[in-house]
Formats: structure tokens, C-alpha cells, sequence
């Protein structure tokens, strides 16, 4: 990008965001999306290739930061300790993006192909936490059933955090939900 | 269906599996899948929106399945052994179709859109999963994690079972696995 396009990315993912709010998600096109942002419709497509993938962080930073807490976790600390340094780190990304993230999973929970996408994301991630924790000495099987569970505990401490009335931080209502993974697994 | 086209929709899901495995998904066309299958075009969308749909078993066998379970076990029985008796069940319906499902697998795994399909149909099991045990008096976000972790381990085993070399019964993969659970969560 050029100096004249200070994150033209960034830009795009708010404008997209927004009009998929305000005018719905099948009616919006992506003419619409870069016009809003400022950008040509080939700036857009040479960042996005559709619109669906702008709703998605390309940078992956939920992704790294779980993944990079895990491997910095201490030596001795068993796979879900090292899990729930994870989690937290997710849980931080997210955490001062809470009106955004409200309005971004109402785009997504109102088009299956949006959700099928998100879904794919969180498949991602439990297979690179699978990875760290077998980096970390985790025999595979535990590895894999241990990552599994605790981002599938993300995604409902996530829904918790979004709905109305929750007032807590994201980190707190993840601790309480991998706190009750433990409890009625275990 | 008329009775001259004795089970046209099981058919043109096998004959779907055949084309998809022989020349690649992409290269397969809903008029090679029903002329293979010996019906029409019409008849092919009348069961299914597209090739993809094909894949998916509409009639949701497997949620059934575990469904029922969960919901005849014991009724002091708790999450966990009424979760393992949803699996067992989930993993006796695909049981004696290894071949048909390892053949299955090997096309969804080559396609993101078809993965993110089937990662859809994981999520509604867990969310079904969820709901069973509530009515079975479960707290709701202890339904949620230990469904959604249950659910994890039956992808796992899955993937386990149709890896080359794995001769053991579904069933059984299934119950070491969700073992493996318990043990490296609790």
C-alpha cells in the first residue's frame, strides 16, 4: 500500500462491517464496500477475495497470540495449564473489541456460509494449539482431545461475553467457562 | 420417488462418492452424477440444492442417533455418561461404512468448502448435544463445554479410525478416546 492509503485494510474491514450492519450482508456488494473505504474495487480485491473474507483477520492474531502464550507457558506446566494461557491470550485480542465483535457475529450467526467460514477458523486453531502441545511434549491423542475441548470452550465463552447483559471482561468469562470444562469433563 | 427408481437418493449419493473419488470433485458435474445414477437432473435437484449437498447426509442419521441416546440413558446418569452413550451411538451408525467414509473424507479434506460443510454439521450435533442435556437437567454451560468437547473427541476419533493401519471398531476408538479426554482435561 501506498503512503496516500494509510491502512486501506483496516478501512475496509470497518466499512464492510458497518454496511453489512446497516443494509445486510446479501445486499451489500463490494462497489459498495470500496467506495465507502475510499479504495478501487481492485485495492480490494487485491487484499480480500470476496466479500466474505473481509469479515475474516487475514493477520491470523487470535491464532498467534494462543499459540504463541503456549509455547511460552512454563516447561512444567501440564497441557492445560499451558491451554489456559492460550485462552487467555485469545481472549485478550478480543477483549477491548467487544462492540465490534457484538456486530460482527450478527453478520455471521444470519448466513450459514459466513458461520461455515468462522467454524473453519476455530478448526485452525485447535489444530495449531494440537501442534503446540505436542510441541510441548503432549502426546498426540491427549493433545488433540485437550485442544478440541478448550476452543470449543472459547466459542461459548465468546457467546456468553457478546450477550446482552454480560458486563464482565472476556478473560474473566473464559476462566469461568474453562474452570466448568474441567469441572463436568473431569 | 416412484417405485421404477427404487432408492434414486441413495443412489445418487453413491454414484456422487464414485465421480468425486475417480476424477476429482471439481471436475464432476450434477449431469454426471445423475446420468451415473441413471436419473435426471430434475430428480438430482429435487434431493439435493447442489453437488456439495450430496456429501451430507439430509436425514441427519448420526444426530439422530446420538440424540436418542443421550436422551434414553439412565436418568441419574450423568453428563459424561450420558455424553459417552450419544457417542457410542454416533460412532455405531458409521461403524460398518469404514470404506465408504475413509472414500468421503478423502474429498472433503481436498476442499475447504467442504470441510467447512461438515464442520457446520459437528457444530449442530454439539449445539444438539447441548439442548439433550439440558433437558436432562445438565446447567446450561456445563451442557455447553462438555457437548462441545464430546463432540471434538468424536472428530478425533473419527480421523483415527479411517488413518491407515486402524483395524478397531469405531466404537472402540471412540470409547479410548473420550477416556483420553477425561483424563487429560480433569
Amino acid at each position: 500500500m501506498g503512503r496516500w492509503q494509510p491502512d486501506a485494510c483496516g478501512r475496509m474491514m470497518a466499512a464492510a462491517l458497518e454496511l453489512y450492519d446497516e443494509r445486510g450482508y446479501d445486499q451489500t456488494t463490494v462497489a459498495d464496500i470500496a467506495a465507502r473505504a475510499g479504495v478501487t474495487e481492485r485495492t480490494f480485491f487485491r487484499h480480500f477475495a470476496d466479500k466474505r473474507e473481509v469479515l475474516f483477520d487475514r493477520e491470523n492474531a487470535l491464532q498467534h497470540a494462543a499459540v504463541d502464550a503456549l509455547a511460552g507457558a512454563p516447561a512444567d506446566d501440564g497441557a492445560m495449564s499451558a491451554l489456559a494461557a492460550a485462552m487467555d491470550a485469545a481472549c485478550g485480542v478480543l477483549a477491548d473489541r467487544r462492540e465490534r465483535a457484538t456486530r460482527r457475529q450478527g453478520v455471521i450467526d444470519a448466513h450459514p456460509s459466513l458461520q461455515e467460514r468462522e467454524l473453519l477458523k476455530m478448526a485452525a486453531l485447535a489444530t495449531a494449539l494440537a501442534e503446540g502441545l505436542r510441541a510441548r511434549g503432549v502426546a498426540p491423542l491427549a493433545a488433540g482431545v485437550a485442544a478440541e475441548a478448550v476452543v470449543g470452550a472459547f466459542r461459548i465463552a465468546f457467546a456468553r461475553w457478546i450477550a446482552p447483559g454480560e458486563e464482565r471482561d472476556l478473560r474473566e468469562v473464559g476462566r469461568e467457562t474453562l474452570a466448568e470444562l474441567r469441572a463436568v469433563v473431569g
